[in-house]
Order: C-alpha cells, then structure tokens, then sequence
C-alpha cells in the first residue's frame, strides 16, 4: 500500500470548518474525498453536478458519487443541468456554458449550505495544461491556477475556492488510489479529442513528451513557479522604486532612472490599480507617452484619459 | 514585389567592416545573403560548410552556394568535414558533432579571412524551438539565443555571432525570396523526423497551432522577451538590494528581509558570479543554509565550500 501522498494544505486547514467538495467521480475527485476523510476532514459536503452531457453515463456518475458520499458518511448534494439547452440560449460555447453553470450550482450549494468555501481537485497536470494553454492565448509569462482564490458569483456572493492537490500529479492521485482498491468513474469526457485542453491532454503533451524524453508538464509547473518568484521580485522592486508622488501620480522623473523593464512594469502596475483593462497594444501606447514630443493625452477604454502634465503622468477619469 | 524586410541590425550595423556569412543553401541563408547585398554590404565571406551526411545532395548545396556567392561577387570559402566519422571517433551525438565540426570550420574561416564577426541567419522559428527545447529540457525561465553573443572556439579564438534575423518568421522571409524569384536550396534535413529539433518543427508545433488555432511559436518568442524584461528587473532589484559587505560576502541580515524569491535572485547570483555551476538541488541546498539552525558548510562542486559565519555566507576556496 502506498502512503498518503504528503500535502501540505491537509495538515494545516481547519477540520472543523465546514467545506464544499466538487466530486466528479473521477479519480482527481474521489481521491480528494478520500484523502479528506483519511486526514480527519468530517464536515465536508459533496457537491456533484451532472452536465446533462453523457446521458445514462451521467445519471451512473451521479449514482456512484451519491453512494461514494453515503459510505463515507457525508453528506451530499447532487444537481442536474442541461448544458446544451444553455448554449442555446446563451451563445455561449460548451466550455463556458459547462462553467457557468457549475459556478451556479456551487453558489447555490453554498448558500444552502452555509459555507462558501468549495474544495476542487484540480492537480499539477491540469495545472501544466492551463499553463500551457494560457502561454499560447497570449498570457504575460505564465500564468496558472491558485491554490486559493475567491471568486464572485452572481455579481455578489464570494466562493473561496482551495486546490488542495495542485501540487500533486494525476498519476501519483491514481496509483494511491488503486494501492487501496479504491474504484472511480473514468470521466469519458477525456478520451474524446473535442475540447482544446483535451487535446493539449491528449494529444500534445504525450507528443512533446516522446520527442523530447521529458516531462513536458513538470516543466511548465515549473516555469509557473519561477514566473511566479519573478512577480514576487517585481512588487518589491516597484516598491523600492516608488515612482509615485504624494497625489498617487506617476513622477516621470524617477520613472525615468528606471530599467525599461521596470518602467514599463509600473507603468502596468499604475494602470492595472485603477482598474484600467491592460493588453499589450494599451501599455505600449501609455509607455509612448514617456517621451516629452509624444502626444500628453491617450484615450483609455472606459472613457478616462492618461495625461501627461507638469512632469507627472496620471488618470483623469 | 513584397519589400525587403525593415530588420534594425541593417541599419545599423558596419558596411566598412567585414562579415563571414554562414550560409547553408536553405531559404534563411540566402534570405541572409540576398539582404546583406540588398543593405550595401560588400565586405562579406560567404562560408558554406558541407557536413558529409547528404552525399551527393550536399555537394550539389555546396555548387548552389558557391554559385550563388559569385552571382554577388562575393568570396566564398567552402568546407567538407564527415560529421559521422567524427561521431565515431568522439562518441558524440550527431547534433552535437556537426556543431563542433561547424565551430571549427568558422573558426578557420575566421582566422583566414581574419574576420571574427559571423552573421547567421536563425530565425524567429528557430528561436520558438529552442526556447520550447530549453524549456523542456529544464531551463530556468525562458532562454534563447541571443541577437549578438561572444564564443570562444578552440580555448582562445572569440567568434562575435550575430543574428539579424532573429526578429523575423522564416515565412517572411520565404515570401521575400519568392516574389524575387530567388530560388534556395530546401534543407532535406528538416523534412526527416529524425532529431528532437526537427520533430518539434514538424509535429509539435503544427500540432499546437492547429490544436489552440494560436501561433504557438510567437508565444515563445514573446515569452522569452517577457522573461528578459524580468531578468532585467532581478538584476535592478539585486542591485538595490546590495546584500554583500566590503568583503564581497553576502549580508544574512541584509539578505534577511527580502522576499524570499529575490533571497533566493540573490543566492544565485552570488554563486554564479563565483564560478559556481548552478542546478536546483544546489541551489535549494543553499538556502536551506540562510536558516541558522541549518549546516554553516556546504561542499561545492570543484572543491570550494560555502561557508556561514558571524552573519556572512561566503566561499571558501
């Protein structure tokens, strides 16, 4: 029998709160559940919502991970939805339909509940895979999931949303449960090669790692977490620069010492604190108006303008 | 006709000065060369290199090339060496013995010509594929080549490479060709999917691009340039910092209050600055040394110590 992989979040959150679970029926899900139960975790409610996607398949996922609950003594919240029926609606695609109504359907557990704190198994693999993915739709460095985050539904209630198993990969979360006989549901959703990051899944990391002999996703986890060391040393440098003035404007003159990096880094960081929506074509256009001869006025979207006046650089809203 | 491609290092590099070109024969060389003589420079060596694992494909690149230099009028020096005995008598791998043979061949070429500035035509493809590589094989960040950069050949002979193409895509610089009517050389090598390189450039990345309908490759380059911003902002931030003392040792209590990811910037700095071939595992035992319960010594690789005394952590070699 394999040991209970050793993570960290099992030995320092609170048993006696309580949590939210999102229970799949695959093996992410039901070894999270089972690694709760085993550290201690008691007042954990599963929350399973079938997407009205596999038909029959889903109904059974739902049965299972209703039975799964019971033997383990918790209780459980099962919900149904008719995703395509929202995308029809809606307009909106599979994915974001899929979202929307798994986001609807954790607020509303949690307000049944009492408890806006939701459990979700996502693991190092698919964390590599959104890495990727971001890293290819044009992210700033890297960009991944947190293991924790909060998140508004529905314009107002808060779910703090914990990964517990970020750091772990999909085989090891296999492995132990197979040591203990433990059975899943095979989330058939994953051998189809529909969806972008199933193929990413499927199709491109098996491919990169055979060609290359490594692990593509340790690498990208990896490079998350430097990306990450990166931004710590940035929000220090900004602050050491401290490049604005008493009136929370940017002072061009000790902006100007600056590395170009690091002056385009505040002028991200100033944009980004009020609220200003940043893509590469704006900062490029707001790092134009650094230089004197440029024009001191640039339409920002919102209606609000960057000005440039009297040495200083600052939003008229 | 497209227009020649507006490339800086055209503008402003020497026209008095000489060049050695590398020049393959392939679409980028010539694009290379085509350019060159388009931007009015004259002073260049044409050095074509036929690495014996072509047969009589590689003496026809050979012909095509020295052609191609006369229709320029342009001297040209070609070269022969057999890559696969090389292998044989080295042990190397192919990769790495047709480097070295081209290495050398440059290197003659240079001290013939006594021209120790060579021009090669990488691209911005090749840059995605090496950042992709680097990043697999366990790079820290994003690394890639770099536009100009200093190899000593030989122990004492210091190549300057410069790549003035790095900015451009090789479909460009296809396209360029073509609405010149200037024929090239296809590089057969690329079409087999033989070393890691080529696989990446005829399956990982089609497969990437057609998987996210993204352009996989310019979100390497871009995230090599990010990185290069933040390395920019580490190097500010060391500096700020200034964690070592009149003795160049590094300052524990200094180093103390930084985040721990510049602690870390810091560390590493100081080690690579000191001769010290860096890995993670190295890296990590290092840090474990800023606590003072830890260790105070810790062997380096070639004999030195890093030692922790009275607040400092130094090497003692």
């Amino acid at each position: 029998v394999i040991e209970v992989p050793d993570l960290p979040w099992f030995q320092h959150a609170s048993r006696r709160r309580r949590w939210l679970a999102g229970v799949s029926g695959g093996a992410d899900s039901v070894a999270l559940l089972h690694l709760l139960v085993e550290h201690g975790f008691r007042n954990v409610v599963v929350c399973h919502l079938d997407h009205g996607l596999r038909g029959a398949a889903g109904a059974a996922d739902a049965r299972f991970v209703r039975k799964l609950a019971e033997s383990l003594g918790l209780p459980v919240v099962c919900g149904r939805v008719d995703v395509r029926a929202r995308m029809r609606g809606t307009g909106e695609s599979m994915e974001t339909a899929a979202r929307q109504a798994r986001h609807g359907f954790f607020a509303e557990s949690a307000e049944k509940h009492r408890c806006t704190r939701l459990l979700l198994a996502h693991h190092a693999d698919d964390q590599a895979e959104t890495v990727l993915w971001n890293l290819l739709r044009g992210s700033h460095g890297a960009k991944g999931m947190r293991d924790m985050q909060r998140m508004t539904v529905g314009g107002k209630m808060v779910l703090e949303i914990h990964r517990p198993l970020l750091g772990i990969r999909r085989e090891a979360l296999a492995n132990w449960l197979k040591s203990r006989g433990i059975r899943w549901r095979e989330d058939l959703s994953n051998a189809m090669p529909v969806a972008v990051r199933n193929r990413l899944r499927n199709e491109a990391f098996p491919l990169l790692d055979e060609i290359t002999g490594r692990d593509a996703r340790a690498a990208l986890v990896r490079l998350l977490e430097q990306w990450r060391d990166q931004e710590e040393i940035t929000r220090w440098a900004l602050d050491k620069a401290a490049v604005t003035d008493p009136q929370g404007r940017i002072h061009l003159k000790a902006l100007s010492v600056l590395p170009p990096a690091l002056q385009t880094a505040a002028l991200a960081d100033y944009l980004a604190r009020h609220g200003v929506p940043l893509d590469g074509g704006l900062l490029a256009s707001a790092r134009a108006m650094l230089r004197p001869e440029a024009a001191a006025s640039l339409n920002l979207p919102g209606g609000a303008r960057l000005r440039r006046t009297a040495g200083r650089l600052w939003i008229d809203a």
